[in-house]
């Protein structure tokens, strides 16, 4: 099992696999099969089948998967059996959101520090972080040793923070700005932009 | 050109490259090439020639795109060469900050109505938008033809409102719910989950 080898859209899926899972767990359930779980996520049961077992054999025929020990490796491989700290950049209505956002629990992710630019902001409170500011944010972010961040900054400043953020030490960049980042290729970045998602529906409408 | 042809990934990278070639034009930029616009984006130039070439004749070899014409092209094939009005159920966190969101001005979608289920929120104004019932929702929807809905409520809740927004005649669900919503296959929905996300590239680190 090489992990460079598992195609990316293989791993896009995994942790909606994982959501589904923990829910099922949350409610108390057991174990499920490829065909429940399909149904649940909207993905053939071949298909997850076929995903699952690039990581190893996970269930029987006929007596479907132990909840329990699929959640296990799926937060295993997605490195999610941990908790990351997060640097959330942009203390706008989508940062304030975010920082107040009770998704993260027990999903692998603990926002702890928030910066902005915006004199009038440094120093106020968003939930419970005080607003930092973007001056001290690579030598904050490099000696707390932070991996990930979320990036809510305007467009026009989106790539002077994320050049600021690759310097600081960071490898993985959620980005919520309405434009294209470039980073060097051992970072990660993924998009968050609603109106590309919506357009990308409004072709089928 | 049959639209049922053309791959879903290859328009999901429609709304990428309009949002690029956007940035471009308001600099003031008349043409671009298939490089230069790869570079911004970060996918190949021989993948962009080849999405764009799935829908007619876009550019003459050594010339590049002329940049007003792909703009209008993009945007007639992703249907948003017109303003589509969108209804907001959840008026959280998530919900304000769409409500808010600066980012939908040119880019084909307009909120029209935002709903809550909690009578504290209910007639409260969240920006320029009344709060409404949801009870009131599948008429109010239904009588105003609105076909684009987004979805900020708790994950419990988005399953009952999903299948309300799709007895309302919704077409088009962005779904920030962090679960999977079953829907019947004329209608699309897009899932932002942040968690999701980050957990798709802690993977790689």
């Amino acid at each position: 099992m090489n992990a460079d080898k598992i195609p990316d859209i293989i791993i896009g899926r995994l942790p909606i696999y994982l959501r589904a899972l923990q829910r099922l767990s949350d409610k108390g359930v057991q174990t499920t099969s490829s065909q429940d779980l399909g149904e649940r996520v909207g993905i053939s049961a071949a298909q997850i089948r076929k995903d699952i077992s690039q990581f190893g054999e996970f269930g029987k025929q006929g007596t479907g998967y132990s909840i329990a020990f699929l959640l296990e490796r799926l937060r295993e491989i997605l490195k999610v059996d941990r908790i990351w700290d997060v640097a959330l950049v942009g203390a706008g209505d989508m940062g304030h959101a975010l920082a107040h956002y009770q998704g993260f629990a027990n999903r692998g992710f603990s926002i702890v520090m928030v910066f902005d630019n915006d004199p009038k902001k440094v120093g106020q409170q968003v939930g419970k972080f005080t607003i930092k500011d973007t001056n001290t944010m690579v030598e904050e972010i490099r000696s707390a040793g932070v991996k990930v961040a979320m990036l809510t900054v305007p467009a026009a400043a989106a790539q002077d923070v994320a050049d600021r953020l690759v310097q600081a030490g960071v490898k993985a960049i959620l980005n919520y700005a309405p434009v294209s980042i470039n980073v060097p290729s051992e970072v990660r970045v993924q998009h968050i932009d609603p109106a590309t998602h919506m357009q990308r529906m409004t072709y089928y409408l």
